[in-house]
């Protein structure tokens, strides 16, 4: 070790050591090495090598005691192999680099939930939650623990806390109307879990609708599984398997609904002459040629982004006011819906008719 | 504050503080806030509680300082909504997540690389580089640092270092192999970025064993760009503007060639009867019906197991001698190639011949 690091032995490497080395001040090597501006590219290079010399480890985490913040948020997600999460686990990524803050992925598994212990272990300044439950225990830990957090997409039963949310309600019952307006009246669904806010809501919305014109969902031609691809395969299997098939098909959402679409490919049945299927988020693949998907559109960047800053905003001010926001989707008109051809309209329904 | 709980105003709340409250000994608290098992139910409830009421946070950090490890890794890729990335970083994650360790995302974005200063900040233990340019530095620099990293499917021309990747070379010549034995002699390319290994070995298999055959990419039917859907969408419509058009294309990336396919569905084309279009990874969707890809298999999952468990080893010897890994893949036949039919193959090809 050179002498001028003047190092006693076993104590730890400082920066004030790796001034010394370099022949520069203190501030100068911690500028330095957070890669800041305004250090002479030669001063870099003596400093550097000061440091490696020293094995001296600039350290965040010193940071972190002393200011009880690490800039790190987690962000809690189910497997980023299911297309729906990218869309907004990207840009809540985003958001939060540019405001200087890590993102720590959190990924939930099925029979192997992210944990209170998981996520409270000091490392983390706030937690994002897109894959609650309505039942989940976890915000209100989280809450008495005084983590702050915010609601993505889903909520829980548990009311309190930020959240950015769809109306989901509001975008089932369009994709019910617009079935009824093309004249359909055997129509069948590929519900997503009903113990999340975004399946129960999406169903509950799709089946009133459908009540106010007269009809029902009839339980042959309903199924149910997780917002999946194979959820959509098995599901358009299902209801084909019916005496009766549906004529028009509402899938939970789009990941579902792109299962649906391949299967239906596999099977040699046309989209959308021979049955209308509609999903539910308007993520990139529902824009492809290839699927040309009719959905509920719903701005998943946005969403994203305002839950990105209502937990910048708790995180900065622990005590304020909860915000809630629903965004209001929209019907997005592409090519895997149609008119029910006026032959076919003939056949009586099989539903109740209340009008 | 409970008198049961002597604390000093001012002084930081420690297990301690906590233990004394709730009744137990230290240790018990540590395991009971670590999430360990073996802490009865009532018992973990007292401790939650005590914790709560000091305001008590048990602290990574402060074991990060003691040890030196975060248990925290870095995963550096390129935007998620790139539905190649998910298919390495999802394993990665849950590989680590399987040893105990964390992932923190970093995003590697068109102008903004990733760089040294970000990952050196003393919060990770290592570094999963998944987008490395062949001129890259930043290995290097790891290096110099002694920060443990492993090159995932691209390395840069910095030979050192732990590495998991595919003969690209081998499985570009697969693909003219393909290509020729179906009749084709009019073979066009969209190809990847030449500033990366797997664009360029991709590029020299496919270019060398063409001219193996006798044949040469002629760059009117050749394009070239990123590693995206949007290059494919280009890349297909460059091709087809050509005087001849390509009777088959390969596409350096299967993300790449669902550009080209979509493109294809765009204009009406048919795939494979029009074109033949094969792409190189299959990735999940290539297998979707929608697509039915005919490409150039690798097994990512066991790219990203190998990875992940090459940078563990790594952190818990970093002198050990590196291992680079290269993965030999296979082609995957589905229905995006095919015959060229008889009739077309009587127009003379424009390449040079040299058999």
């Amino acid at each position: 070790m050179s002498p001028k690091g003047k190092q006693v032995p076993g104590a730890p490497v400082t920066s004030r050591d790796v001034a010394r080395l370099a022949g520069v001040s203190q501030p100068t090597v911690s500028r330095a090495l957070r890669g800041q501006h305004g250090v002479a590219e030669e001063t870099l290079r003596r400093i550097q090598e000061a440091a490696a010399a020293l094995g001296y480890v600039p350290s965040q985490l010193g940071r972190g005691l002393s200011t009880r913040s690490t800039r790190r948020v987690g962000i809690v997600a189910a497997e980023l192999t299911n297309p729906f999460y990218p869309h907004i686990v990207e840009p809540l990524h985003s958001h939060f680099e540019r405001a200087g803050f890590r993102s720590v992925l959190f990924t939930e598994r099925e029979n192997n939930p992210v944990e209170f212990a998981d996520l409270v272990d000091g490392l983390l300044d706030g937690v994002v939650l897109t894959t609650t439950l309505l039942g989940s225990k976890l915000p209100e830990e989280l809450d008495r623990r005084g983590l702050p957090f915010v609601f993505l997409n889903r909520r829980s039963e548990h009311g309190e806390g930020d959240a950015v949310v769809v109306d989901n309600v509001y975008g089932g019952s369009l994709v019910a109307d617009l079935f009824v307006e093309c004249g359909h009246r055997r129509i069948g669904a590929v519900l997503g879990p009903s113990d999340t806010s975004t399946g129960s809501e999406r169903e509950k919305g799709f089946r009133d609708r459908l009540a106010h014109h007269g009809l029902e969902l009839d339980p042959e031609i309903t199924a149910r599984g997780g917002f999946s691809f194979t959820a959509g395969v098995a599901g358009l299997r299902t209801l084909l398997s019916a005496a009766e098939p549906p004529t028009a098909v509402f899938c939970a959402n789009d990941v579902i609904a792109l299962g649906a679409l391949d299967e239906a490919t596999r099977l040699g049945i046309q989209i959308p002459q021979d049955i209308s299927v509609v999903g539910f988020d308007d993520i990139t693949l529902a824009a492809w040629n290839r699927f040309d998907l009719t959905t509920v559109h719903t701005d998943l960047f946005n969403l994203a982004a305002v839950a990105a800053d209502l937990l910048l905003k708790r995180i900065a001010e622990p005590t304020r006011v909860h915000t809630q926001v629903v965004q209001r989707p929209q019907l997005m008109l592409r090519g895997s819906h149609a008119q029910l051809p006026a032959k076919a309209r003939q056949r009586r329904p099989r539903a109740s008719k209340k009008s």
